[in-house]
């Protein structure tokens, strides 16, 4: 069976309009709370009318990179399985920030060139040990890609009676090299202008890094109307499953909170899959890696955050999701002009 | 007796080079936490060697302006002691933010133009029923600035025993005026680009306002060598109170999360006072107040967050130093390559 777009609905914009007017009745200057009005409004919308958000899941998808032994990277491909151990035992940044939030972190893996046994704590979906090197062949059979996005949509199924909120993170050493290509076929920016130092490798480095993405890409020739193809040819499975999980959400009208680089490969392939499961996606923050900000200015939408991050593991959307979950909370629990006896302001301002 | 700027000492640059060599030996690439680390690293050099953070709290700082009275807020003067009674049944922004992250907040009237009586829970320090109006005479006297600053100093010396971290929040109808006006005497720039919208005036509105802020600092002939005199010709008890609780929480060695536009009106005198006090400050967020972004950049410091927020009361610092103790977290509990026996990155990289 080969794998089915489900239903998404398009978030209703009066219902946006309603909790925006719920807002505008709040102690506080109209649209004061700048974004985090934005955000609440939206959220809202999409869970109607069960709007608390109490329950946070990040899933950092884990796999490996073919691509990886030609050197794109500072790490070798064994540090992908090494950071799995480090987060099932909480000694990684997202699960600091997981335990700091309150957000549960769901590790998977898709694709890591390792077998962990009987580790504890791993959720098995295991596609295949690694991707084939996109410069040389296709990343992953057709379908191997239609199993990474189906690997998404199976675990947004699984949680979205458990979730009110889902975040996006990702751990493989070469997943940027695949990020530069997919971003690269799918927006026709050239290479070097999406192609980073990931783990932090020299200006030298990352041009000879460029120039391998530039010749996959023109070497793969992927159908770009064909956001599966581009998948297969250009990889990471951990990508795929992004993409399906930002797909999945969407259609049980749970939110997904995108994290960097790499997760916004996997949003980009949801959004040609599904324009309309953009709805659902904010976009955490803008990360160090070049071309980040390019391609969220070419998806029209705006982070929340710049802290110039770099690490990916959902670390990014981890900060997000509490933004969002402050946001909500200002939404339900301030009190309005009538409740707290404050008189409003005598006339509209000029941003009304 | 006159006001005395406490001793400051200058946050060791060794320190926080010694704590940024601990980052780096943390499971991650290389700075790829970016500004946390930056953050993670001063808050430690600052407190070292004590670096938990778990006690924070945020002053809101209440008082009344004169220069309402002239037209140049949307609310009346009254909406300054009625929200201040909203914070202390808990209804507003801020204290669901604080709420939210754990953080005591502390309301203290420094000038509000009401008698609270026997209100529970507020702090009272009042200077005076609110100031005069800048735009006709000398916010207030001489005397009454010192005041204003002594309180700040003295609440960050009540503190600094339970305090890890202070945050800076106020409210004061008019107060965005006073704080245009403060910038303009203090840093050259031209009133038109410092005097915004405040809670959301029209442009014509906000033309005029500019024009009293002009009128204002030409009239009132401060010293711009002399802090005390921008404070006590152009005024607001409330940043007064802000740059006191700056001073005196860095001779302590707490560092104060300055909130939006009129936080940084009280940073900037502390700043002037006492350079050295801007080792201790973290910028929390760039206002969607007209000229907030210039300041930062005439300050050199570059805020955490961009959420276009305009309300004040501390909503910007609550959010900031929560994001300080994420980072300190990030540095006190990951695992180092060692422990998570996770191999090194094969060589540095270009930013390194």
């Amino acid at each position: 069976m080969s794998f089915q777009i489900p239903p998404i609905e398009p978030v209703d914009p009066n219902r946006i309009e309603h909790y925006q007017n719920r807002l505008d009745r709040l102690t506080k200057p109209r649209k004061s709370l700048g974004r985090l009005e934005e955000i609440a409004a939206r959220y809202a919308a999409i869970r109607h009318p069960r709007i608390e958000l109490t329950r946070k899941t990040i899933f950092t998808f884990a796999a490996d990179h073919g691509v990886a032994a030609e050197g794109v990277s500072l790490y070798p491909s064994e540090v992908t399985a090494q950071m799995v151990y480090n987060f099932l035992r909480g000694g990684a940044a997202i699960n600091v920030l997981c335990r700091h939030y309150g957000i549960r972190n769901v590790v998977v893996d898709v694709g890591v060139n390792h077998d962990f046994d009987q580790a504890e704590g791993l959720v098995r979906r295991k596609i295949a040990p690694g991707t084939c090197s996109l410069i040389r062949e296709p990343a992953m059979t057709r379908q191997q890609a239609e199993q990474a996005l189906q690997v998404g949509l199976d675990l947004a199924a699984e949680h979205a009676g458990q979730g009110h909120i889902f975040g996006s993170g990702e751990m493989g050493i070469g997943n940027t090299t695949a990020s530069s290509a997919i971003f690269s076929a799918l927006t026709g920016l050239d290479a070097n202008l999406v192609t980073g130092v990931g783990t932090g490798i020299g200006e030298q480095q990352r041009r000879r890094k460029a120039d391998l993405v530039r010749r996959a890409v023109a070497t793969r020739q992927a159908d770009t109307s064909d956001p599966i193809d581009v998948l297969c040819k250009l990889g990471g499975f951990e990508i795929g499953a992004i993409a399906g999980l930002a797909l999945g959400a969407a259609s049980h009208r749970i939110p997904v909170v995108v994290d960097g680089f790499i997760s916004t490969a996997g949003a980009l392939l949801a959004l040609r899959l599904a324009p309309h499961a953009g709805d659902y996606l904010f976009f955490s923050h803008c990360s160090f890696e070049r071309g980040h900000a390019t391609l969220l200015d070419h998806l029209g939408v705006r982070p929340l955050l710049d802290l110039e991050l770099r690490l990916g593991e959902g670390t990014g959307a981890a900060i997000g999701i509490d933004l969002v979950s402050a946001a909500v909370k200002l939404m339900t629990e301030m009190a309005t002009f009538e409740e707290a006896k404050v008189t409003k302001a005598r006339e509209r301002g000029a941003r009304d």
